[in-house]
């Protein structure tokens, strides 16, 4: 089953300034225009309610813990992308800590246990 | 299906000093001695890694969006329940604002699609 990497196009980022395009719809081009990691399919949600916390993705799949990171920059593109293979790759979408990107660890907003 | 009201039992609240027992395990107590509305399962749990921001609990149920909500005390499992039976009754997890209890409004930390 294939995990959902979920942007939101609609974050402003960390930013007290206005900032346009949006950080969030920035972040999400990066990644649209990247070759995506086995397993991981990309799509754009206009709010993860994680707004004073942008640019927000969040990492979900069927049977698996879901999460939410946040802080995150259009420059961490990369990043994500390594994170949400690494999540991909697992059964139950615990990561080991040491193979998580620093922005993973260090940012991470919430996670959820799967649903059944 | 169940919505399950997911409840972190490890949180230590918002006090910067050390509380016995801890917030998010008194929050699970108080809400597993009262009545939960139709529709709704509790779980304990122990880190929705939103340790910054405790008391800490999701919501989820198949088809629906997952909620985590933050910041919270012991003293709201009233409104918690409220907010829980609301999700419950939904079809998709997205309650009215105006339905939402405050606390889940203003104390929403993120918020994921449905899963297929």
């Amino acid at each position: 089953m294939r995990a959902i990497l979920h942007v939101c196009t609609t974050c402003r980022g960390q930013s007290a300034e206005p900032v346009e395009p949006r950080p969030g719809a920035s972040l999400h081009d990066l990644l649209s225009s990247s070759p995506l990691p086995e397993g991981v399919e990309l799509r754009a949600v206009e709010c993860l309610s994680a707004c004073s916390q942008g640019c927000s993705v969040a990492l979900s799949a069927p049977g698996k813990w879901s999460y939410v990171y946040g802080r995150l920059t259009p420059e961490d593109y990369p990043e994500i992308l390594n994170g949400a293979a690494a999540y991909a790759a697992t059964e139950d979408g615990l990561v080991p800590w040491r193979e998580r990107p620093v922005i993973f660890r260090k940012q991470s907003l919430a996670r959820i246990p799967p649903q059944e």
